[in-house]
């Protein structure tokens, strides 16, 4: 079975995209533990990993220069209100799907993976550049002009099965696949609940309830 | 001053980037560990930036998937010639500067720098792909579209000022901005001298020969 490398956030966005693309390859996770301020969101995902017997590689990097709340406890996480358009929030931490993607291709590169998945999506969500078609557009010629893979022919393929859903067609998907929506965390603060107020929380709890479907949250067990 | 992030390897190419770069911006300069064989690399790096009495951040980060002769020290490091045109050696490292790029671009973005400066030349080097001109356009696209400086229309610039110089223009170019490359390591291979036999070595020795120079190396200390 052909391979993938699949970033998994804890989130239920890469937890849906998780299990389209464990249909068609045997899936690789990927889980960055960056000093978010949500580090629970790791437990989330390896969770999700673990509930599909795929393997499952954490990886410890450092943004020393921070450059976002999600990265600076000290600071406030905007709450009450998802952003309005064109304005980037303040939970944009610099370049992160740029430096999580270029891993994913280094893994891919060095497993002889064809592909990896992310589950960004640009509809429903806080005006971040980095999930954008745009952006994915340009690290596609990034990843055939700059890589062995890329160099050769067989460049690693970079697939974005989310991108233009709305969070509720995201979560009808995940329920068709069967997707454990109890192992996933949405919620920029950290803490045994989630906090219901920040940005990611609202868009989740809007998705469910256009989706008519109930949370099936589990608490972090903290 | 302007601010610039300069990505240091503890070579030649980077250390000349630096100081070209320093002529016109507030240098800080950016230093990878990464499980390279050659560790020393970061030693020499270090003492450019203290040379310069510049900021210099040295970042951890894990390649725990390998995919390179550099990152495993059980495997060989080819030596004795240089790279035939169009191989790319065992060296090479999946995505490094893909990973290193975006790294620089988030460090940039957080502290307010204008630009990242990268020593990376396609001229007498080893094929690899993430040091030719369409890999930095490309990914110049990329910062355009997918930070928050590209959507407020002030991307960080990527500048590769010694991309098309020969190893002699950059040695020569060096020797006339009073670069130390004393303070330069370029073997593959660790240990307190170079093996002088690896590919770096080689277009090492090949550039101060043809620049008339005589390389001003220093051990490591060990």
């Amino acid at each position: 079975m052909k391979k993938a490398v699949v970033l998994l956030s804890g989130g239920l966005d890469s937890a849906v995209t998780f299990y389209i693309a464990k249909k068609d390859y045997e899936c690789h996770a990927l889980v960055f533990d960056y000093g978010q301020r949500s580090a629970c969101e790791i437990t989330f995902a390896e969770r999700i990993a673990s509930a599909a017997s795929s393997a499952c590689q954490v990886l410890k990097i450092s943004l020393p220069w921070k450059g976002s709340v999600l990265l600076d406890k000290t600071a406030d996480v905007p709450s009450g209100a998802i952003s309005a358009s064109g304005e980037i929030p303040s939970t944009y931490v610099p370049a992160r799907n740029l430096i999580f993607m270029s891993f994913a291709v280094s893994f891919a590169e060095a497993i002889g993976a064809e592909a990896v998945f992310i589950g960004a999506h640009q509809l429903d969500f806080s005006n971040y550049p980095d999930c954008r078609e745009d952006f994915f557009e340009s690290f596609k010629e990034t990843v055939r002009t700059g890589t062995k893979s890329g160099a050769e022919g067989h460049a690693v393929r970079v697939i974005t099965p989310v991108l233009d859903m709305t969070k509720n067609e995201i979560i009808r998907t995940g329920i068709e696949l069967g997707v454990p929506f109890q192992y996933t965390w949405s919620c920029y603060e950290g803490g045994k609940f989630p906090c219901g107020k920040c940005e990611s929380c609202l868009l989740r709890a809007k998705g469910f309830a256009d989706a008519g479907k109930i949370d099936p949250f589990e608490n972090t067990g903290e």
